[in-house]
């Protein structure tokens, strides 16, 4: 076992057909890694949905994380993160991520806001993701301490688009969220939020998870114990991945396939 | 209202990258189809999984079964089938299903079972299956009717290779769940093991209910539905499909993407 | 197995002591069911409550409910419906009806909602009827899916009395129960509303489940499903029925008990 | 609020159309009530099940049931018990009980068990009864504490026959209840074992409750609170009971309908 | 089995670093105890937390409660009651109480409410003590009955200083529980509310259940069973207590430790 | 936001009235820690329980758990651990902890080993533990992930005595719960088996979560997250702490109150 803090490498998958956020989420995430982190911060070919604000959208990218989960095994990637609140195939990713482990940003943030709050908030862009993102809150355990799921009614495409407006907003929500559901923490749910959660914070005085920061922590982390501990995704009973041979003969997961743009933070 | 049996119109997709299932299965449908039913049953273009034991082949084939239900959309479809006992991308098909109904194995199978049976075990081929399906039925709701999984231990590809030991195994599972389990009547939990039913049933004595038989027929009777009541898929809320702007400037939904064969059962 | 669709024979048992009913929800069926369904509709003898808007009601008919059902058994009924959104005596009656399916108007609705919306609201009558109702959705396993149960405060016996009314009311309710609750669907929560559902279906634009209909298309594909393979309830574990020689020798359901009226719709 | 102990007044139900439990269980009863409860026992007319151990003969005693609930509302009873561990019927007669509080065995055994141990563990009759006696307690909110059902396969006209035999089966299946299951303590899930719950207990070591002892105990409590606290039933919401107009009109409940047999234990 | 009602010897705890409560309440019980009861009430010495709105606070007395639980089992109690509604140490406290039963008012009041509506509120002091509250009655299974919690935004120890106006506030948050969120009957979340039900009662017309009266009668009818049928709290499995062999050679709990002061009520 | 990994401060508490285990347990977190890690190991004055085994003895130490959390608030630290599997206290800790994130062995595995399987079970020592351990795994909503508690018979002061025989034990009582109740991972349910789970794992080939390197690692990171996002514990609804005027007019918390000892780790 190894004392020195690992130098951890993770895959990040920005699961959309578009390279527009993968530099600057890239560079948002070199001000918070760990100094000797990598990250390699890919999205997919040009011609796939460029949000995933719809189940249709996710169903066609659905192929291609698949296809990252397996560019992250055979290139030894310690943890992979589905850069999507939704966590799009992150059960299916399990399967065949090999031993990188895999880390989607609700998951995440939930397990950071059940250390910190008995009970916390979703702040979400429209009443269109509630229901599928409560049941994910769901599977994951937290329902019980789900206070409310608070709309900002605005699409994910305009969430960056004017960051002052889209703060206050969440500001406003989040108070609502705290005065009438009880919320002891918020979450926001998207990742397209980010950079927004400190001014939040500053002005509603209880913790505010982002989910890229929420994510990236745990992926450095459980990266680390992955090289320090083994502790890499099990292998047995509905862990067990698909045959090999299988595989090949089929012609399912050529190298490299999917993935459309690669942006390198070290 | 209209009066007379509607002939209700039902696509049938066997969500697999081989057309070799597409003919037998529908013959199979032919002998139990209500007479002026007309199924069409299609499978997807060869190079994806050939069937959909592992979690990593449903996430590589859910793109082209998105597609298959656009395909129902457009195409004026009563009524849809995803032909896998997981019904997988159940709900992104509903989203972009238009106002075809989306049914599927499982959900059909445990509703009937709910009509017949206080509790019912699914007969599952390998223990593999048993995290997903569990997981499967609960969402559905009935995981208190849940007495057991009993696997048969035999994979996909083998359960059409010699019926009379699958039907052994089954039964004698079916005998485990009954005796031990408390099991009052039993779900086939693949839908590759059509044409043994009526064996199993004879010999075990309570309902066993094939999920091609169940699919088919509630397929039918929503679909009926569906002509006379009107009663198509929400379209608000969660339901909320995709704007078609996106969907075209994106070019996501080519007309017939993704499907690979047809057969046509009249 | 036939293949022809088969005459399905159904009891369709008014569980309250009067006639009145009878004729008019008869020719109502009459205009919605399949070709050559028989539909025999029944009501108790005069003497009991008119209607089953209190549990004590219930418990004073649920008697003759079990006697209807032994009827459906003796006289070869495919299925039963017990024509209330309570589903008073359901689980008794899959006790003692033989080989004849029993339908619930409740669970019709919920199984039918479940493939149509991820989340439904019930309309309901009156505030005393919702803890009942909740309850019986969630023995049903719809409860993740009850976004509301809203009341239009109309007592049973007023909701037929000026149907323009009840009409607005229920328009009114789902509107709220859509708006504020996250409803996808409704359900109406009585089969007293007959033939309203698509005035309302109409305005609100999302699937109106009227139970009547809903259970008349569920005891026919059930039925036509008992018909062609057989699967009717199970009869061993807590679904074993009472010994034939106890129910001779106390003479507890002699032929044709509780039985008032009967209107038959060829 | 008087301060002597009150002279509570029950009515206790013995469910079924025969009186030959009503004396013996009356004297077992006298053995054990406090000094001044004064208990009233009857039975049904002749011409109904003998025993409840099916759904469908609840089902015919259930209207007798809600009778004799009228009848102790109307002669001013203090509570009432339903003298079967199904507790048949216990929320309608609990709307049409007036100020009486009615007390069910399985309800009083829950409670009684939820202060003496974390998990406990019911001895069933047979197999047959497990599935809606485990409903029961998940109703009444124990299902998390529920270690198993248990079967010493005797139907219930047979569990007075050999007492000895019978209090072997219950030591033999409670010893399975402790070691495989993890039970805490016991319910004997049948008032017809009264009279052996001593002689297990002081085999098995640990609380052994009998639903007779339990459920007269609750009612003397709950009826004496009912006296000094004016703790009755609760008549708003889901408690309104129905109209006595309606009642009269109707002629639904006449005065002492359907007992058949009254023992008097002062 | 004793036939007249057992003297039954109670321990009441007043989990406080202070005396103040115990002449008061006890004088209060004095009035509505059974004739013959006997209630030891203790506090615990001066130094501790005064009142128990905090989980702090909790967590520092329940060192005490525990050794309070030894001093009843040492001193023959035949049950003994944590006079606070949190129930703190309730499972701890049942784990070293030898053959006392252990009686918490919350689960009294639950209990007691459960037999007399389908859905109660708890009308609590102040908004911090919603969540640890509700999680209090989901663990005593009682969370499907829960209506509603409802505050009144008055401290503890400010509860007794204007009883009128106390009083006032529980009615209007009362009124807002039945008409708002369905509650059929109220629990008063405090002891320290004492003396006030009736009035409430009265003005609401709904059963208001007082922890006190209710924990005092539950402690008197578990007392009593003890005594009768030798119901004490079982001692396998989770109950298994510490070695005495490990509390002696550790010195862990001398007699009498803990207790500061006593009042007897005869 | 700092980009270097911050050095974070870790209390780590063993709560028992014994210094024993505080070097061994400092020098081995010495070999797993991030190198700029400082770890504070502390145990209790002498004279309390010297392991947790029971309830009684958790109550026993609870109050200086909350004084310890209390320390850690007023020097500083970024995490605080409550080095019991049991997590003795953690909700009130969490309330009085100040700025300082509390952790626990149970919710920290729990929440690793939900990113690397589907299902695991936990290793406990005696049967003793399971009711209490199941519930805790509830509690933090990963109750339907839990496969099983497989004990291996040994109490807690033996599990060190012969790490050996332990191993073997616990790899036996693994490889049942991976065979027969289908786990995909294990948690060693003690803090006292450390450094035995890389044998485990070596011979079981699943993940094996040994809680001392789960909660050192989830504190580190949730420290860091402290550190660089102000993450941390909410302080408002039921989080609200109690006032500093109580604690200080009551003498609640003197400084370094309930710390028996101190072993520093830097």
């Amino acid at each position: 076992m190894a004392n020195s803090p690992p130098p951890v490498r993770i895959l990040w998958v920005n699961p959309i057909g578009s390279p527009d956020y993968d530099q600057p989420m890239g560079e948002f995430m070199r001000g918070i890694k760990n100094a000797d982190t990598q990250i390699n911060v890919v999205s997919f070919r040009a011609g796939g949905p460029q949000h995933l604000e719809f189940r249709t959208y996710e169903a066609l990218v659905i192929g291609d994380i698949i296809r990252a989960a397996r560019d992250a095994a055979t290139s030894g990637m310690d943890a992979m993160v589905i850069g999507c609140f939704y966590d799009p195939g992150i059960e299916a990713a399990r399967e065949i991520s090999g031993s990188t482990v895999v880390v989607g940003p609700c998951q995440a943030a939930v397990q950071i806001a059940g250390n910190l709050a008995n009970r916390f908030s979703v702040i979400v862009g429209q009443n269109k993701w509630i229901q599928q993102m409560t049941e994910r809150v769901h599977t994951y355990g937290y329902g019980d301490r789900l206070a409310s799921m608070q709309p900002i009614n605005i699409a994910v495409p305009d969430l960056q688009a004017d960051c002052e407006f889209t703060a206050r907003q969440i500001i406003e929500a989040g108070r609502r969220a705290i005065d009438e559901d009880g919320a002891e923490a918020l979450i926001l749910g998207c990742t397209c939020t980010f950079g927004l959660f400190e001014a939040v914070q500053k002005e509603l005085k209880v913790p505010i998870i982002d989910p890229i920061n929420a994510a990236l922590k745990m992926a450095e982390a459980l990266g680390g114990m992955k090289r320090q501990f083994d502790w890499a995704p099990s292998r047995v009973g509905s862990c067990l991945p698909p045959p090999e041979a299988e595989i090949e003969s089929w012609g399912l997961l050529p190298a490299g396939a999917g993935i459309g743009n690669r942006y390198q933070v070290v």
